[in-house]
């Protein structure tokens, strides 16, 4: 276990795979707000956590929605993880589950919110 | 997708899967409190949406534990997941995973407490 | 203290006096995500636990305007409670004092943002 | 609507209420950390907004009980209003709707730790 | 330590040095919803807390905005402190510093939102 | 900016600063759940975002302090940054003030939560 030698290039791939061409209007939006905090931040979360073996990266995009649906302080970024998670292959019955388990562990409003999101994911997968 | 005709009794087979000799002190637990809210609260989380077909337990237990750990006001409740994930199959890895992840997401004092609740359930696997 | 028989149409019966012609509205929405989870979600939420006998709607809508204002992290719910709130009996001066309370529980920010809410409350009950 | 021109006496006339004996510990308690804070918050919060007329002291501390239940992060404060709740009145039955209630809009693990927080004071209560 | 004796009149003078223009707009609407709350909530705020002598108004800017990104309940209020710290004079190196100490206590989607919401208030102080 | 080459040592560098005898505990506590979670967990937070020039550990610690109270989901890590941040020159006159000001943006239960912190942090530094 260690940190990865090129971050940046590491995590751009890893985004590129959740979202093809995010990786330009990430990297533009980071390096508005400082030069390098792509690499420290992305580098750590892409990188260095997501891009290890230990689990693969559909059941990571499992968990990372079930949290920020949990969680309920990031809108948008939880979108952007509902349409990651279709995109490595977690099915929209399963996103269904997902959802409904937030019920349990973070409340009905939660759930409903989570609901909004996969369904613009759902429709995003269905008009490609 | 229905909702359980015999909540109670199916929600305690399932606890009974996640913790062996768990459904007796919950049951009376929430007797204690008020007769027919274990019915009520288990049979709604542990019947009706965990004891669904469309995700297996032990996938469902790793979206558990990330969601407790980011969310971080349930300590005890996660103490319990964990030893209930590894019950289901969940890994020692995969928990080293999970719990990286959520560094990332909630940030790394709610992954240190998450360690703190893993070692203790890694002690508690160990020791049987 | 038990389920109740017919979860959909409890839960609607509900809905509709919370906020009238909101039902179909609702079923529409989660059908749309997934068929059976109206009766599963708002089943448990608005037939087994708001629609018992323990508590009178109005004081259960304060709860709810209370719980979420606090946790700050559903504002539509909040909307939609503020407004039914008022429409089970809830005074003007009542929501007034509900939200100065969230001052002192949940912080300065939680109130303004629930104050946002309750002003277009009072708007849309002042246009009825 | 305005702040009460004696606030640290109001605050502690209105925790005497809550429980009997409580202000001298807590005066203390604040005394040692900075002596005036306990004007300054318990003046804001028990005089200036808890002790307004605009809702009677018993309603206030279900709000408080469902608030603190919801957001999770001040056990001992919500043991500390639940026992209060039932000083101002609150029922042992009003409080298990509030709890079950809690389950709805903040998960199923706010609602056991605020069954936990509601057992300690139905004993305490009982023991009087 | 002490409450402020003109609590409405200190806190505008001080929201004023935060954002000029800004006293009359939230006096206006605060009154709207409850004549009064203004003095109460903003007194209690910004007169008798943030007015106090023991930090200075910089530092307690760079305080908040920490706490409203971290916290993740308020996007607005975190907008307006963002560009009321620039207006006391945090830099734009110190608001990245803070933001992507974030990502650390909070989380990298907490990290994110602050970005979103500095870049705006960098933007905002360009263009006077 | 860019991260560190040597995460791990410069990590237990800083943290050897904010609690002298910390690292080997920390060292051996994450070895224990993960050899290489140090690295990349501490590396992140103590290497490349608060080991940074753009604060000063100070201001750091002030503004982790604000965090952590704020979010009032890691009581045990507010213990020790409360003693950290005396550690590194923030005086018990400033903690009070920081204290106060949470009550503000999070609530009097957060405040009070941290007062019981920040008493353990005097205590410990007057037993010095």
């Amino acid at each position: 276990m260690s940190r990865t030698a090129e971050p940046l290039s590491q995590a751009m791939a890893l985004l590129q795979k959740l979202e093809p061409g995010a990786p330009a209007k990430v990297q533009a939006n980071l390096d508005a707000f400082s030069p390098g905090s792509a690499e420290l931040v992305l580098g750590y979360a892409f990188a260095d956590i997501l891009g290890r073996d230990g689990l693969d990266l559909r059941t990571r995009e499992m968990l990372t929605v079930a949290m920020l649906a949990a969680m309920g302080t990031a809108q948008s970024q939880l979108d952007f993880h509902m349409r990651a998670a279709m995109k490595t292959g977690v099915t929209r019955e399963e996103i269904v589950e997902i959802v409904l388990q937030v019920s349990v562990y973070a409340g009905v409003p939660a759930c409903m919110n989570a609901i909004t999101s996969a369904k613009k994911a759902f429709q995003a997968a269905g008009a490609n």
